[in-house]
């Protein structure tokens, strides 16, 4: 039986050794590695104890629905209020609300450990963290001082009611429809379809933040409206949920993995909800919730990688099969572990660049949505639009290229098993199972690859992705004089340049023919996540041979987090970075033959 | 309800358009296409009718074991018993044991499109395929006359019984024990698993071919021997299996898919067997099982390609959602459809490609396979041995490369059919459950690419593949004149040198140290794949503009199968070919990158 361990040592390494990384973008959450090393340790212990251990059971069980009711396997409900009770529902949240205020450097560390550890109930979490994004910036006082307190704690969950059976990415067909009511109220009507955890046995009450279209609005996604629809409505006393609203589960699906998480169709019949942020401006408050959980998706591809790595290397280190090329390196035994093999290494080094190196693209994200939040005085102006840009240029490619790297990785880990991994035993399979999902929801791959060039990139003309390539070349100028990544310093610096000048003549083809975007779009997204996790890998190499300095390891000895990153810890990333530059970053040249291809090459 | 219908069109125009693939290899069946087409319809007619429909349901309803037993769905079972009654079992088997005597060529189609219709159907017809062709080989004429009729007639079936739990891709570690006894047969005693359809219900007799070691037998491969062991022994009627056999199945494995494909564990206690082959020299016999059934997963990774494009291409049809970035095509309707969105042709077009590609591969192969089984007066002795060595190089190829693309196409379909790809309903979630298994069994991939680069390439040489790339360089020579596709026939004949350039100097590298063989040989298969689809897309692309010559055409107006290529048709593997070598090919780069970088990128 394989197991995971939260990667602690990594995400410290990160928190600390990168402590701004490269000091781009100050958090200013005064984060504390010390207590940082103590929350995400106690995390680490209560998923490793009380959610790996019920992951497979959960899935096996899977959910119920029955005359209406969902029922969750009973130790993924109980589970989900342990969770709660410990706190760490609110753990990014405001201390106003109930939260410990907490960086979300430390969030997006604790979100992937809960997916490496149990998909199916990471998923809870990260919604009702993006429904509570979206009320903190246009929730009404009313609506907040109702319904906050109780979601910041876990009370109540949160959940997106976007999709209808006709309307996926399609947004502006959406029919579902809100009447004004007189008390300044809404009835809504109509039926949504995938809603994640949109009704179940766990919570007192489930938070809907609904997309509809008020009667008379205008078409497609200029109509639409965002209104809260709580499955119990808070009457006499405005923080308890009492009196049933018209929210039916009509039904779940039956689905290849994430069992335990019901996938719901929601009927409104004559709901009662509430109106959050402005009239037909639903998209917009839509969006708050979906980036956040793009980056909460993206975290769930490393937490992909991250578990897949674990139980690869786990594997291979115990199964004994063949014998290393060389000739027997144990010939005691019957046979040599896998390890000895380097197909199986390449597999497994896969794996962990993509774990690593997306772990550090995420905690790059985290920490310019830290900055943004700052008070004007904090940080100046140009700098936060500069970060604003970056995140909105990196959230399109953490979530696709690190759910994408995570599927592969998922697949690797069936493949390192062999046949073993195709039964359910195993554990990897589920792993595949569930982390298919991930590529779909909240926006497919190509949703994404048409956000990133289309508005992110074109959009700005170039200039979110001048902000991101400046850096990088900053990054390889630095570094000029060190020999040991010459040719790395070399290969990311030619991508620095050769990325805009891409996308320039991506610009012009687009100018003259707007489906050239599509065309080039998700070819352009995979070769950025290339270049992008170059950048990082590059980053912690770099950052870890400086530590293996001697006389600053003499330093870290006085460090009481110096074991974190031991010699062997730091040896290894300097590997990763020389595998990932040899044997993965090629693939972003056929990446880009492939999209410089354009619009003709995809006639069918 | 998606309905998958064989491809006939483009299989006759396989056999037809490229009777003799460039008569690199006469395929000495007399095919008559007339005849061919016949037989490819009457199958077609069967899976579509009776294997597609029950495919779900049987995979909702898999295998039960109970008391010892194993059952199938019983619609599983009943098709089975039609499949044999109707004669399809022994379609390629020879005349005198009951079978039809047809061109591999025409199995291979009809292989193809089992595992598109029912991967686990397809299954247990490709072990009793390989079964038969090891008895054909090695076994003895009693053996031949007592199980061959039967066998063929697909009343008894034929299965592998190689893997132990300690031991999959090392096959030198079996443990499984075999004593001489004085008439001359073998008492077997060990434990197997995964033995795929090692036992159910739907057959009077399951006959193992198991590998086992004789007493005192040197260690390692060298000490195996191959045996017949029938669940039930032929007891006075040489042709009736009455008594039990010591073969129990102890078991059933709980897996991701092929859910009505039984995977047993058997125990052979004192088991009665019968040797096929000399002694010691089981690897010899169970390597004409192996190749047959690589083949044969060959033909389940293209069957998946094809069947993941065809409900992604109807899906797509269907479907509506957004607008083509051009503006609204379909303006009277909500939203245009999938197609007219560039990434989801790329995605159906890569689906296509793969499928098409590799069943020009697969057609080539089994037409080597055939001309290899001529007399040898009919081929002479240095074309039979070329043939020979490029079986032998194509076979891990289409094997590995084939199952590897089939995963990225049945991964593609979910991707185009988003959210819903994920619900069972669908039906691509099943195919790529069902699909994942094909890189696994029958070797790995990565133990293909040993195979290939190891064995194949560099154990001959190189010779094999010079057979290869001269092929390919004539191909390109005799094509210099051809405009239309210049920059393709550019791009083939830069490949064509590259590849032996490129296996030269992994040669070089090998000789000082073998563990450069293991770290390139993943990379090398696939890029071996890629530039060998290239050729077969181009050939296929070249031909089809050659058959839209207006006077070409008319010519086939006389032709009672001209119809099967329409103009329609003819430009669609134009468009393909197109498609292939701006946007798939250039992988191949990325993996030269990364096979060039040697084994010291993998220190893990």
């Amino acid at each position: 039986m394989h197991h995971y361990q939260a990667p602690l040592a990594d995400m410290l390494f990160l928190l600390k050794a990168i402590p701004a990384l490269e000091n781009a973008a100050p958090d200013g959450s005064d984060l504390d590695v010390s207590d940082a090393s103590l929350v995400l340790t106690q995390a680490a212990q209560f998923i490793e104890k009380a959610l790996v251990p019920i992951n497979q059971s959960c899935d096996q069980q899977g959910c119920r629905f029955e005359a209406g009711e969902v029922f969750l396997p009973e130790q993924m409900g109980q589970a989900l209020k342990d969770y709660a009770a410990a706190g760490w529902m609110g753990l990014a949240m405001p201390e106003p609300w109930g939260g410990q205020g907490l960086s979300s450097r430390i969030a997006a560390c604790i979100g992937e450990m809960l997916t490496s550890g149990h998909h199916a109930f990471s998923m809870i979490s990260a919604l009702n963290t993006s429904a509570i994004k979206a009320l903190l910036s246009f929730g009404s006082d009313t609506l907040k001082q109702q319904y906050l307190p109780k979601m910041v704690s876990g009370e109540w969950l949160g959940c997106m009611s976007l999709t209808e059976s006709h309307c996926g990415s399609d947004l502006g067909l959406i029919r579902c429809a809100a009447e004004a009511e007189d008390d300044g109220t809404y009835t809504l009507k109509g039926n949504k379809i995938f809603i994640s955890a949109g009704a179940h046995d766990a919570s007192d009450n489930i938070i809907h933040l609904v997309l509809a279209r008020l009667k008379g609005a205008p078409e497609g996604v200029k109509g639409l409206s965002l209104f809260l629809v709580p499955s119990y409505l808070p009457d006499n006393e405005p923080s308890n949920g009492k009196q049933k609203n018209q929210v039916q589960c009509i039904g779940i699906e039956e689905k290849m993995g994430i069992h335990s998480n019901p996938t719901c169709s929601i009927c409104y019949e004559s709901a009662k909800g509430f109106l959050v942020g402005e009239l037909n401006q639903g998209i917009k408050v839509m969006f708050v919730m979906m980036n956040e959980m793009r980056m909460g998706t993206a975290l769930q591809g490393i937490g992909l990688s991250e578990v897949s790595y674990q139980y690869s290397l786990e594997y291979a280190s115990e199964r004994r099969q063949g014998r290393s090329l060389k000739g027997a390196v144990e010939p005691n035994e019957d046979a040599d572990s896998l390890m000895v093999h380097s197909d199986v290494r390449r597999m497994l080094l896969t794996q962990r660049a993509f774990a690593e190196g997306g772990r550090a693209l995420s905690q790059f994200c985290a920490q310019l949505f830290d900055s943004i939040e700052l008070s004007a005085s904090e940080l100046d102006q140009p700098e936060r639009e500069n970060n604003k840009m970056l995140l909105n240029l990196l959230t399109p490619i953490a979530k696709a290229f690190c759910t994408e790297t995570g599927l592969e990785s998922s697949s690797l880990a069936i493949q390192v098993f062999g046949g073993h991994g195709y039964i359910c035993e195993s554990g990897v399979e589920q792993i595949y199972r569930d982390g298919r999902i991930a590529t779909l929801y909240e926006g497919t791959t190509g949703i994404q690859a048409l956000d990133l060039l289309g508005r992110k990139v074109l959009g700005t003309q170039g200039k979110s992705l001048l902000v991101f390539t400046k850096k990088l070349h900053r990054f390889c100028q630095q570094q000029q004089d060190n020999q040991a990544f010459s040719s790395q310093l070399a290969q990311l610096a030619h991508y620095t340049q050769e990325w805009p000048q891409l996308t320039q003549s991506l610009g012009l083809k687009a100018m003259k023919d707007h489906q050239e975007v599509g065309a080039a779009a998700y070819d352009y997204l995979m070769y950025s996540g290339y270049v992008t996790l170059a950048y990082f890998t590059l980053l912690m190499a770099v950052t870890a041979q400086g530590l293996l300095d001697p006389l600053l390891l003499e330093d870290q000895v006085e460090d009481q987090t110096a074991n974190h990153y031991s010699e062997a810890f730091l040896n290894a990333k300097i590997r990763t970075a020389h595998f990932y530059f040899a044997r993965l970053l090629p693939r972003a040249d056929a990446h880009k033959a492939s999209l410089q291809s354009g619009e003709a090459t995809l006639a069918i």
